[in-house]
């Protein structure tokens, strides 16, 4: 295929992907390796949608997302972080995917350079790569106290033509949460430097410490700073197959987002986005209990994988994944094709999350308890096999 | 804002989202200017939604799209166009314009060169542009015989770093209808120089000389070609705010289709997709109908406005969109911007479909005939006073 860049094509796909893809929906496979639980979207939200459908909601309405969406999106906002954004730095173009794709376009080429903090979700470094970039890795150290990373590591990969920082936190698949003060030393960089910091936010409600949401960059940045913060509804309403996120951005960059928006996907559907507001609106009880339920399903892995021998394992701060490092396994990927084949149980390879993560697996625990306990128990007889 | 891409902060907002932002909404004005209808999408799509959506149709699934959906629409191109394209050349990423996002960001980055028709709907070029390349236009003729344009009118503005050529047909805004013969040499050029042709076929359903659909490069194109053909269900299943269209591209793209796809928006949600798959079955009725509308706005256009001594109208062949000339008018936005300010009627300006359109507005036909006939006697009275 001469007709196409030769760096995409050269792409690898996800290792999630690679693996998941020929056994999706097989209902033998108990599937811990995507970022989702098994819980249909709650009804409340559903019906949002339904009555749009059913009030004749069918036709464009703003690329940057309707008043009614944006403006909840404002409120919860306010009520989550404290902070008073205004609407024209809210953008709902499509999902929280869509959201980093288009940041990330917003500043990268051909010819610049990206720094992504590492383990990270294959779909960052693929996005950063596909708009041009060249892409540093830099990779959280596993310490005593979890994953650790400070400002300065990420600013001593910078290079003179790095024109974006990626940061997720909290972080999949570590579970990793910045520490504000590295927050705040990274903003101030960035600032002096105007370079983009694109911070995925994406699991914010999603902090076992007791706190209604992580340290944010919300909270710190000015109007007019670098910086690009993305939510989405998938995780913590339970709205994955929705793909509805949104970014705040500088106030000055809303013109661009709506042209980017409109040459992207036009927005998302006002009927979703209907059930998006209804969600931030009345679902604090739905963020609450699901929380509860990773929070469960946490201490479920923690239980049945920390005792044992050849697996490292750091309790995650946030997100809803554990990434346990096995000894003695040479191959993520076969690990987990091995697993999947004899024992039906999916998880994701630690490859596929960066480099150095060959021992490595990603295992969400979203799902049932029943179904978590069973898996991690047929994946240690597994191990306790081989 | 030094930290975003000065080439997309320098893009100009869309000429139809400037005049048409500032009123969106306003039951004040007869909106001719958005490429969409008044006729709410019929209820037994909307149902097809509901339905999954009450089932629970609210997770992931596959990024190119159900299988459910790509079925539907491979039943649907063999009917149409009697082709038998295999489910793995079918890719639904989310819209028809992320469709043509997609297949530019594959073939395009900075340093490259791309080609589109014009006149063309701005977000083509802007696209193109945002992916990086450098643009030419290749402007049809209006001719006795309405808007034309052979295959070596577009051949001749290639370069040596031309990678992408992208044709709109039916087209938006001149109802311009490609010949099949030029179709085949434009292929045959673009195989011999792996130059990869974008076709944008979404108003395929809409030409008026009682063919069943437009000529497609999709009956033409071998399976290895570098042909992407897009469609979406906008215009002609009435489903414009659902964001749904899909693309045939050589089977051996299909992973870098699903890569892609993971990136932009994930896919689109599978109660869309439901809905979809059932105005593609069940739809054929409706596209009917919807085309003798359109076919009698088409007339309506042409009553009222072919006569008036200082307007230049050609027939449209296909889509859904009047692009006459206006005798003596110098800027196109300041025209429709008066007539909007003082008839309260949206028409969209000229320029922003490409150079040389300064005389031309754009009307969409789409819309109740009583509104059409009152905003086009309006236009007149408007004309006539100045």
């Amino acid at each position: 295929m001469k007709f196409l860049r030769p760096d995409i094509t050269g792409l690898p796909q996800s290792g999630i992907a690679k693996i998941a893809i020929p056994r999706l929906g097989d209902p033998s496979v108990i599937p811990l390796w995507f970022g989702e639980g098994d819980r249909i979207t709650p009804e409340f939200i559903r019906e949002a949608a339904m009555s749009a459908l059913a009030e004749g909601e069918t036709f464009y309405n703003f690329t940057r997302g309707t008043l009614h969406l944006r403006e909840a999106i404002g409120d919860y906002l306010a009520r989550i972080f404290g902070v008073d954004v205004h609407p024209d730095r809210i953008t709902c173009p499509g999902s929280s995917m869509l959201c980093v794709t288009i940041a990330a376009q917003l500043a990268l080429q051909k010819g610049d350079h990206a720094v992504a903090v590492a383990p990270h979700w294959p779909n960052i470094e693929m996005t950063l790569k596909i708009a041009g970039a060249e892409v540093s890795s830099v990779r959280q150290r596993l310490t005593d106290e979890g994953w650790a990373l400070s400002a300065q590591e990420i600013i001593d990969v910078v290079r003179p033509n790095t024109r974006c920082i990626f940061v997720n936190s909290p972080c999949n698949p570590t579970g990793w949460v910045m520490k504000p003060e590295d927050q705040l030393a990274l903003l101030e960089f960035c600032r002096e430097r105007q370079i983009l910091l694109i911070a995925d936010e994406v699991y914010h409600r999603m902090v076992y410490d007791g706190s209604v949401a992580s340290p944010s960059f919300l909270t710190i940045a000015r109007d007019e700073d670098p910086v690009m913060i993305i939510y989405g509804m998938s995780k913590s309403w339970a709205m994955t197959g929705w793909r509805l996120g949104w970014v705040i951005t500088p106030r000055e960059a809303s013109t661009a987002w709506q042209i980017m928006s409109e040459n992207f996907n036009t927005g998302a559907a006002v009927f979703t986005q209907r059930a998006a507001a209804t969600a931030l609106r009345d679902g604090d009880g739905l963020v609450a209990e699901l929380l509860a339920h990773y929070a469960r399903g946490r201490d479920i892995v923690m239980e049945i994988l920390s005792g044992h021998p050849r697996i490292t394992l750091s309790k995650p701060k946030g997100a809803f994944y554990a990434f346990p490092r096995i000894e003695g396994i040479e191959s993520s990927l076969q690990f987990a094709q091995d697993l999947l084949d004899t024992e039906d149980v999916g998880v994701a390879p630690g490859y596929t999350f960066g480099e150095d993560n060959e021992q490595h697996i990603r295992i969400c625990f979203a799902r049932s308890h029943e179904q978590l306990e069973e898996g991690l128990t047929r994946m240690l007889r597994y191990l306790d096999r081989g």
